[in-house]
């Protein structure tokens, strides 16, 4: 590849995208986040305020914006040798992640962005994805696996609204809700 | 009771409460919300905005405050004669008015405000006490109920993950996630 690759179309909107984040999250470690701007975060970035109201909208979006990209998962789950086990370590990193005092930032920050709606359904295709490529190996191996849908019910949406609403939970108890839904899945024929 | 008693100590701070809370729901049904600020909330509920500043710290934690005082109760659950019934109509009767377009701004209300973390928890009471009501009666009837902790885990964690970040359920969607929590507590001894 030449090294004219990075000026295609597409190449300054990408790098724009890359430098903003980026002042973003600088800014957030440095400064207390009622002081953050859009000013403060063009001028470190070295853009135009307005190329960020034209991207992004408001500031709240381009938070979300940013919090989406920094929950990303940078790998695909660990494959312990079962879905059980698949799962239960999945859960228990997910739920350490997301009740951190900045994943509980980042989850406000993706709820607060009203102006793009997308921002929240994001968030739960990248747990999708993940359940995902975990079904899929348990499909591989000819193992039993409730559907993501439902995991997503019993074992996400509870870590998820303890943490934003009450106390995020314990290892111990992301674990219980796991040994619960398999527990109930183990027994099929008795219903 | 005197006419005086609107004018014992707690009397003047409460009218200040009562005065802001209602110039914020007027402001909110007039306005666009990012155009809401203090100085139009204390000048519409004829008070300063230092006032306003010193009770509630910022407009994230004061429009926190308005919306738990919105989605309070007012009336305990509807007795329909069992706890499954009461927990299917007090669960449809949540989801429909979480998933509302007012009820996910209060949400989102409610969790933005970053200086007041109690107010989300606060969210959460008001649940657990309708729960307690079902709980209670069910106790008196001598039936069967799974734990408050439980019906958090299984019905209301569904409902808001769903609504805040991704579809909001159905309600055919809320009965089978009461009607599948009480199939499985229907054969406990089968276990």
């Amino acid at each position: 590849m030449s090294p004219q690759v990075a000026s295609r179309p597409g190449g300054r909107s990408a790098r724009v995208q890359a430098a903003v984040h980026a002042a973003v999250k600088e800014l957030l470690a440095e400064t207390d986040r009622a002081d953050l701007t859009v000013p403060a975060i063009a001028e470190r970035a070295q853009v135009t305020p307005s190329t960020i109201y034209r991207r992004w909208g408001d500031l709240a979006a381009l938070l979300a914006d940013v919090a989406v990209e920094r929950i990303r998962p940078d790998a695909p789950p660990a494959d312990t040798g079962s879905a059980k086990g698949d799962i239960t370590a999945w859960a228990e990193q997910y739920s350490e992640e997301t009740s951190s005092p900045i994943g509980q930032e980042m989850l406000r920050d993706i709820l607060a962005a009203r102006s793009a709606t997308a921002n929240p359904v994001r968030c739960c295709e990248l747990v999708r994805r993940q359940l995902d490529i975990i079904a899929e190996r348990a499909s591989q191996r000819g193992e039993f696996m409730p559907a993501p849908e439902t995991i997503l019910d019993r074992v996400v949406a509870p870590i998820v609204y303890r943490t934003l609403f009450d106390v995020p939970p314990s290892a111990d108890q992301v674990r219980s809700l796991v040994g619960e839904l398999w527990a109930e899945h183990a027994r099929p024929f008795e219903r």
